[in-house]
């Protein structure tokens, strides 16, 4: 192996969840494709870096800050769904299911990983549930250990600002079979069970 | 989702082994790291493209054509190991074991995927072997269907060379555990058991 493809496979182990085997296999990859792969990918990835900015209200990434969904009248401006990345926004879109707006956190507490609250975005988020035309904020972390901490110290820092905080339920997912579930999800099923 | 954006995620989720999902996740990686790592990936991959040349004698990748194995005179330029990939060349010279020169196929045959002989390095293979110098052709094609095909296929082409062609052996790999082995090894293993 010899120098700028050396580094090439390196950058590439440097993406979530590529080890160095599947960094070997994509750079030979690019190289088999120089035209219709390599050069694109380069090009996109420059384009992509000077054009896509981060909402300065929200944390989205969009072409323009305030992002679409923030400059958007349509839509709810009452009404905030905390989610931990912008992966989660797209997952929410992708449904069309919610017309509010957006907080991204870019993460979850984690004493393991060092992530404190100072590197999450919850300052902003505080200064926007207090500004006067926000009525209810969502708390969507995931339902992991690190996404229920940051969801129960959110709540807490939220009762500052007097905002209406609710939590995204929990429970058997929609098509799921009580026999393939584990015990976790099962007893939150039961013990947030509602009158039908 | 944008237009950038999106177009990233498009030329990403275009690399082996990755979903649309591992390609949203990465696009976001790198815009979380555009000093650190988005930038120079895409330095990286364009350098990579402009230097990286394929070896007009094997077909490996390298900084010059021929490449450093095929120039270098301490190498025993009469022996010729044929793989399939540019991995395959790695993963030998890793280990040290093999002092001769290589012949890289580019693939296998495949009816499936469309893969003819006139598809792969397999004419500049029978012509280098035919030269005078080589006095051997290993094949070490994986020990795949279509692997095992494309050795086949190599043996009777290279008859017309009249050059000694060999395979590298099938059995048991070191530290194996016939418990965990498949049959087909077992089975090859066994008849192609040796004297001791």
């Amino acid at each position: 192996m010899n120098s700028p493809l050396e580094n090439l496979i390196n950058y590439m182990s440097r993406m979530p969840g590529l080890g160095k085997r599947s960094a070997r296999r994509m750079a030979l990859h690019l190289l088999k494709n120089r035209e219709k792969l390599m050069i694109p990918l380069a090009t996109s990835i420059i384009e992509t870096a000077e054009k896509i900015q981060t909402c300065e209200t929200c944390g989205n990434y969009d072409m323009m800050s305030p992002c679409n969904i923030c400059s958007n009248v349509k839509r709810d401006h009452s009404l905030i769904l905390v989610v931990e990345d912008v992966s989660d926004l797209w997952a929410m879109e992708k449904g069309g299911i919610y017309s509010g707006v957006y907080h991204i956190l870019g993460g979850v507490l984690s004493a393991i990983d060092g992530v404190s609250p100072d590197k999450l975005n919850i300052k902003s988020l505080i200064e926007r549930s207090a500004d006067g035309t926000v009525k209810e904020v969502i708390l969507a972390t995931n339902a992991t250990m690190e996404g229920q901490t940051t969801a129960h110290y959110l709540s807490q820092r939220l009762l500052e600002s007097g905002v209406k905080t609710t939590r995204i339920a929990q429970g058997i997912p929609l098509g799921g079979e009580l026999e393939y579930l584990d015990e976790g999800t099962l007893l939150t099923a039961l013990n947030s069970r509602r009158d039908i």
